[in-house]
């Protein structure tokens, strides 16, 4: 059967699954936390030809430490979906409820957005992640992951679907996609899928985004900044620029554009100019910046996403400059500023026109779990809908419901009744 | 200059608007409402000017009425910004308010879109309430209004625009589009544009979706459905079908496919064909329709949106057939069901994937003064962001903001610290 078909079908069964109760929802969380420990040894076993399969590759080690998928990870992937039991119900929540007049009363109410495509990296956890926020916010989940994968993706996906269906949810309430060419028939189902949600390199991103009609949600590139103010503590700005930088060099959230006020430049960039290089991180800088401390001079459009254990570094005058850099070479993902002051960092905060704007810390915990959400389906940089990491209430849309008992516009329309709007 | 570089501008002056006071936004409406009475006169013969070209043109009777700019408008759109000045800020609303850690704590805030385009039929008053939600909100606007009005709206915008720079607004925060080829130009700036809002044709709005890579809200088609159930009041939903066909059948929420469950066909259909002739309305149908009624047999594939005084009429055996046709066949707009049963009812409200779904009202009731929003910016069928009437939360989106105090991430990912996610 063809993706367009399959997708289809889905698209018929989704209105089922949006009707389900939290129960059966919760009930098949709890069976696929059950399925995954009792065939513990054929997914290990199935991740074990992936590894063979990615050793002969020659797949980088930092794939391969993603790829693996031990006792350890499993028993990580079954406390996060015990955690997702333990939420409420994202579905059927009212939001707004009012009278419009006598017996005619509106209801906002949370439910699913319906079909979701999620395109993401080899990692077999993130299968896991994905298919169970799904399927607690109702979401019908169309599931393709990294093709190293591949075996440890299809036995993940068999006992998530078996319990799916044993809790009684729809059969067609999820699907996963192996080939690569069925993302190309994907981008063409505008007519049955609701989102697509990719993850991967900013070039991927892209291509998804300029080849479809379907919303999609997400982020292309991750250019933060950390801004140092004239006020900063600059011991603890060192150890936060360490992190961002350092912790996880290949992430999203990583730091790439170092902004420092030039009031403090002499004093503060040596400091931060040996502590990176301790961490074996190279900067590079405008002009200004080489003058102080031994790095290659570059111009501003050479400020790149590094994803590597480079940074720019650039000074500016204050604050206003330094938001009116991140607004514009920013990619409105997540931005520090370092500042003791008050009144400046609540300037920072309501005008760098970032999904995350910090203080005091590191860019590095732009994450779901850290934000406390249990798990995330991506982090977004639209502002469209949701923005930053996004879980469960990312995961869901509204209608409007209104009961009425005979109400005709023409009534309000000619003046023979009027609306009264009492908010219940 | 370019709409490029106007909107550019606009760009930066954007967050100057976010930062700003509810005190200063409310000052700029009470400005606008003084300022739009002082020159009325002004005001009117400006329309007098577009209505005299409109009669040149032979513009129809329909467009003429929406053309016109009276004193009762006038009153209409004052009135309507006094219930804006009176709403709470949707700015600066905290969703989320979350300690993390010991100091370290993440709040979710309500922020503007940023800058929105907002494309319109030939309505002053139209440019008046776009614009003062728009204000509100905090969003800079782009307006391009239709051009039977532009001796109007730029006698409107020159005042409205005269306030907000009054008020202490920032002056790039709002532009207007005279030529239809400038809105080419605003479909390209995707590096400075957040959100587009198209109102007017099916044919139209699809233009705009499918020539842009910046977001797009709104709604191309409505085609609206009423389901009489067997369970139907059935002198209920004659008024009803009557209000939600004719009360203003040029415009989206007009319903167009009457679905009719198959066990009461043989009584209702006489009476719906007798009560629909009698109003003017012209009835097509399935074959099986036309056996009982006289109407003329049609295919199912021919069941459009007529904006006109027709409907289509379709039997089904029960609410699940309705649904299922409502899912395939419609335009996620507004559907409503004719029934007194609680069960069906509830089936039809969850399983309709529209953003209205309504029991024994009219689907005319789709409107943002309706809902009690005040005004609306447009209706959106879209389900990710905003959905159904758009008022004020619809033109705001959020950030979340992290204060730390030296917070690393990798002191969590070493397991020195841990998070205890305290919901404050």
């Amino acid at each position: 059967m063809s993706v367009k078909e399959e997708v289809r079908k889905m698209k018929l069964d989704a209105p089922f699954l949006a009707a389900s109760s939290i129960e059966t929802r919760n009930k098949a969380l709890e069976l696929i936390g059950e399925n995954l420990l009792a065939h513990a040894d054929e997914i290990f076993a199935a991740n074990e030809k992936d590894l063979a399969a990615a050793k002969e590759n020659l797949i980088s080690q930092a794939v391969m430490k993603r790829l693996k998928f031990n006792e350890g990870k499993l028993q990580d992937v079954v406390a996060g979906i015990k955690q997702l039991i333990s939420l409420p119900d994202p579905l059927e929540r009212t939001t707004l409820a009012r009278e419009l007049d006598e017996g005619l009363t509106l209801y906002r109410i949370s439910c699913p957005i319906g079909v979701i495509g999620v395109i993401f990296e080899a990692r077999p956890d993130a299968l896991v992640q994905i298919s169970t926020l799904c399927i607690k916010s109702g979401n019908c989940a169309i599931l393709k992951g990294g093709k190293e994968t591949t075996h440890t993706n299809r036995k993940l996906f068999a006992l998530i679907h078996e319990s799916v269906i044993a809790a009684g949810l729809p059969a067609n309430c999820m699907m996963q996609a192996e080939q690569h060419s069925e993302i190309d028939e994907l981008l063409e189902c505008h007519d049955s899928v609701d989102l697509l949600i990719p993850r991967g390199s900013n070039q991927f991103v892209q291509y998804i985004m300029n080849n479809t009609k379907i919303p999609v949600m997400g982020h292309a590139d991750g250019i933060c900044h950390i801004y140092v103010d004239a006020d900063a503590d600059q011991e603890k700005a060192l150890p936060i620029i360490v992190d961002a930088k350092t912790q996880y060099t290949a992430a999203c959230n990583a730091v790439e554009t170092l902004l420092v006020n030039r009031s403090i430049a002499k004093e503060f960039l040596p400091k931060l100019y040996a502590v990176l290089k301790e961490n074996g991180v190279t900067l590079r800088g405008t002009q200004e910046v080489a003058d102080i401390i031994a790095v290659e001079a570059i111009g501003e459009e050479e400020f790149i996403e590094y994803l590597d254990l480079i940074a720019s570094v650039k000074l500016v005058d204050n604050v206003d400059e330094a938001i009116n850099h991140i607004n514009t070479h920013g990619s409105h993902h997540t931005d520090s500023i370092i500042s003791e002051n008050e009144e400046t960092v609540c300037r920072f905060m309501q005008m760098v026109d970032s999904a995350g704007v910090y203080q005091n810390c590191s860019t590095r915990f732009a994450d779901g779990f850290r934000y406390g959400f249990g798990a995330e389906v991506g982090i977004s940089t639209s502002k469209i809908h949701a923005r930053g990491p996004v879980g469960l209430e990312g995961l869901v849309t509204y209608k409007y419901k209104l009961f009425g008992n005979g109400h005709i516009v023409n009534d309000y329309a000619t003046g023979k009744k009027s609306f009264h709007f009492k908010n219940l």
